[in-house]
Formats: structure tokens, C-alpha cells, sequence
């Protein structure tokens, strides 16, 4: 960053008065860290998610921007594309036939083209991880807040075109970000809407689903497996029952954590823009909640 | 196969006397089974391995027609994507670590653009897998036995080139046919020519690969993984030393079964060529051996 943005001073957090930063980069602070730093001009969120950052009474009120990160899109899209498969091919049922040194001649495999999946979700991440469905042959819908159109892919957005695509999905993904509108929206009403025994994968944000009812879902045969990256709670409860379902895949928070220098050419081109006055790209509406 | 072919009468192994069968549609049948078919115009093969066929001595000297089926390369390079991208990105790791509960936040996903993978055989089912492996963003080289041309790939052919491309190769994806050429490639000398801790994928035949050597290297650490659809002897008896290395991943032969159905299109066309007394497409070389 130092070799990107030279005319910038980086320091790390309590190596200068706070009060003299103009620019905090951050990645989901502890609540009230912000709060002394007065003369803050912008704030660079590393993390996609936004949620906890707004959720801080004390962030001051200056423009928050999301850093978009090409690489960031690419390993969704890989997370996305291994677990859909995953969930499709049966590949978790081989596993368990090896552990018992069991060759089992299996069934033949469906198609990709019969196989219908929904993403929750187009930003720059569920965007990239709906074409590489597409691009595999599934079968692939979208749902987003803003009506969108990109070939190949059924576009649809609001609350009864959503109702109208869950009970055609095998496969739900969510890449939603959390906000008032998508916070425990993965519920058991929802999840009676998809066709019994669908699955769900859920990257986007811990608290879109509701835990309790995903239980209850999978332990009466409506969903038959989820694939959670992301929790109510991070890390994970040692002792919660998400850990040990026979019908949960948990991985932690890693479905798109690219290496931090993937950021510095985002983080360069938003400093500049600070020096210079301008406006910023993928800032954060507030209101909206991401 | 009745509804699209209709002028062709189909009838099971045993039901009318074999001299007076004009074409047999056979999936590795035993050695043997086609000696008394004495007026035999063509065999058609559902399997893309003619290997036990041609191994056959008692086969009549007719044409063999590899029935080429869309489906069956769908599926092989799902099959091929998934399992790259669970050594890419150390899924299997992660399913350990639910095993024990523990989240751990992991390090950045290195980039596939970084990650160097080579796919040997280019044929019906080797080009798509190294076309889907290129899409998903990884550094994909590829090895035929005559030279071809892929946009995005770098494609080599014989023997020197396939050395000088090993050094670079972290996961090799093997879609190779059985031949003399190819019976026992992946072995010793192979595997020292792969940087130290390299993967291989074998989804081609389990001729190919020498076990013993096989597990010899994964032993000493030179690779660190094997996936295995194919194997010598299958199914894989149930006291072989592979269902239970840590570093070996088993599926019983099920990376490219598509439905019965998929075949049926390609199975009329062929008849009809029979009836036309037209050349056949995608005819087998014996000499060759695929």
C-alpha cells in the first residue's frame, strides 16, 4: 500500500492521535472504535458485509465504502460452484461409501440442466457466483432488491417474484447481505416454500437465517442439507447442534477471503479520491443497509 | 431407443440366435461375449474406455463406434471442476475441522489464476473438463497425443513436451484412454517430474496409474493427494490399502454415468449409418487403441 499510495501515511491504529486520520480502513471493528476519530473523512470497509459497521451508533457520519475486490468474486464464485456440485452429484454420500470401503455402483447422474438452483442476491458477489451456475448448465434463477437482466439467467426481485421461484428450487443460495429486509429471512416459512427435501447454501450473512427453524426443517426431511459459511455467531459455539448435523456442511467465514494485497489497488484508488474531493464509488447507502 | 429407431428391431443378449444380430450396443462386456455374433456389422460402446474390448480376441473384425453422448462431458467436467477446486481450496481440510468442531479462520485463498493445473487427454471428455477448469479462472495446461489448439490453454503434445511441463503442474487431471502408451504412465518416473506435494485426478483409466508407485509417493510426500474415479481392479477390493489412505479420495467410477436415455440419439444415428451402409463417426483405431 505504502509502494501504491505514496503520498498517503499509513499508520496502525493508536500510533497517532485518532483525531488526526482522515481515512480508517477497517474490517468489522469491535463497536465504538471509530468513535474518537473526529476528523474522519471516509471509512474503507475490507469486509463485503457492512451490517456490524452501520449497526455502531458511534461511526461517524462520513461516507463508508465497500472495497471490491475482482478476487474476491472469483473465490465466491469457486465456494459457490464446489458446494452446488457438491449437493447435486452426491459427492459427501461417495465420501461416506469410502469411509465404509464400500464400492457402490451408483445411480446415473441427473443433469445440471434439470437441476434448479435460486441465488439470493446480485451484488459483485452473488452476480459472479450465478453466471459460474449458469456456465456448469444448471438451471439457474435470481432474485434480487433492483430488477436485473443477464442472459441465461431468470432475473427476477421483490417478495412475490421470490414466492413465485421457490417452490421450482432444488438449491438455494443466499449471497444476501444482512439488513432490516433480509435479517431472518431464511425462516421456516420460506423454507416451507422451497420443494421438500431442497437444500440451501448460505454465504452471505449469518443472521439472514434462522437457525432454530433450519434445524427443525432439516430434522423433518423439508431441507435435506445446508451448507452454512457464515453463522448467527462466529466463531461457531463448540457445543452448537450445527456442528454435529448429519445434514450440515459448516466451513468458517472462507467462502471469499482473498489475501490482503488483492485490496491495495481499491484501497489506492479510494485514498486518491479522497485527496481529490470526488465522489465515491460502491458507497455505502446507509439507509439501505448496505 | 424403440421410438427413435423404429425401422430397427431390439432385442436382449439370448433372445434370438447371435448369427443373426447385425450391430451390439455392449457396455465392457466379458471377454468372449460377442464370439458367436458371426454377421456383426458394428459394436457400439456406451463406455468411452474400448480398452477391455479391444483386449478381446474373440472380437469380430468389425467396426467399433464410441457412442459420443453430450451429457456424459457435462458430467465429466463437473466432476473434474469440483474435485480441482476441493484440493484448491482445501475443502477436505475444512470437513475435518467440523469433525472436530473447531473453526479456525484460514488463511487467504490463493488465486486460481495462480494455481497451475494439467489435464492429459484432450479427447470428447478431457477438452471440456480443461475448458471448465479455464473458465473457473485457473492456469490450465493440457496434453494430446496429436497437437491442438484451445483458446486460453496451453496445449502440448508428446512425450518431451509433457516433461517439460510436469515441473509447473501442482494438480494433473488424468482423462487418458488405456493404451499401450498410456498403461502405466503415472508412475515413479511421473511423479518426480511434478514439483514436490502435487495432486493428481485420475478419471481416465485405473491402468494408467501404478498404484504401488502411487502410494510410495504419497507416503514420501512427493504428492499429497490422490483422487481416484478408476482404479486397476474394480470394484476395489475391500482390503486395498488405497479406501483407507489419508490422502486418497475413492468415488466407485461415477465421474461421467449419465441416464441410459442420453444415448438414445446417438444410438438411432448410428444404426441409421449401419442401414445406409454410411462410414461411422468416432469409429475406434484398433491400432491406436481408442
Amino acid at each position: 500500500l505504502a509502494v501504491a499510495a505514496p503520498e498517503v501515511r499509513i499508520v496502525q491504529e493508536g500510533e497517532v492521535p485518532p483525531a488526526t486520520i482522515e481515512a480508517a480502513l477497517v474490517d468489522e471493528p469491535p463497536i465504538g472504535s471509530l468513535l474518537e476519530y473526529r476528523n474522519l473523512r471516509v471509512v474503507l470497509s475490507l469486509s463485503a458485509g457492512v451490517d456490524t459497521l452501520l449497526a455502531d451508533t458511534t461511526l461517524p457520519n462520513v461516507p463508508v465504502v465497500r472495497l471490491v475486490n475482482a478476487e474476491m468474486a472469483n473465490l465466491m464464485r469457486e465456494y459457490v460452484a464446489y458446494h452446488v456440485l457438491r449437493l447435486h452429484r452426491g459427492f459427501a454420500e461417495m465420501e461416506r461409501l469410502q469411509q465404509e470401503r464400500r464400492w457402490e455402483w451408483m445411480s446415473p447422474s441427473p443433469s445440471a440442466r434439470s437441476r434448479r438452483v435460486t441465488v439470493l442476491g446480485l451484488g459483485h458477489l452473488g452476480r459472479p457466483a450465478a453466471e459460474a451456475l449458469a456456465s456448469l448448465g444448471f438451471q439457474v434463477s435470481a432474485w434480487s432488491r433492483t430488477p436485473k437482466t443477464i442472459t441465461g439467467i431468470r432475473c427476477v426481485s421483490g417478495i412475490t417474484d421470490l414466492h413465485a421461484v421457490l417452490p421450482d428450487t432444488e438449491i438455494l443460495v443466499s449471497v444476501l447481505p444482512l439488513t432490516s429486509e433480509t435479517r431472518g429471512l431464511l425462516a421456516e416459512d420460506l423454507f416451507g416454500r422451497l420443494p421438500k427435501g431442497a437444500s440451501i447454501i448460505n454465504v452471505g450473512r449469518g443472521g439472514c437465517v434462522d437457525e432454530s427453524d433450519l434445524l427443525r426443517a432439516l430434522d423433518c426431511g423439508q431441507l435435506s442439507h445446508a451448507t452454512l459459511d457464515v453463522v448467527a455467531v462466529e466463531p461457531l459455539p463448540e457445543n452448537d447442534p450445527l456442528w454435529t448435523h448429519p445434514r450440515v456442511t459448516i466451513t468458517p467465514h472462507t467462502a471469499a477471503y482473498p489475501p490482503p494485497e488483492t485490496f491495495v489497488a481499491a484501497i489506492a484508488r479510494t485514498l486518491e479520491r479522497v485527496h481529490r474531493d470526488e465522489r465515491f464509488d460502491r458507497e455505502v447507502d446507509r439507509a439501505r443497509g448496505y
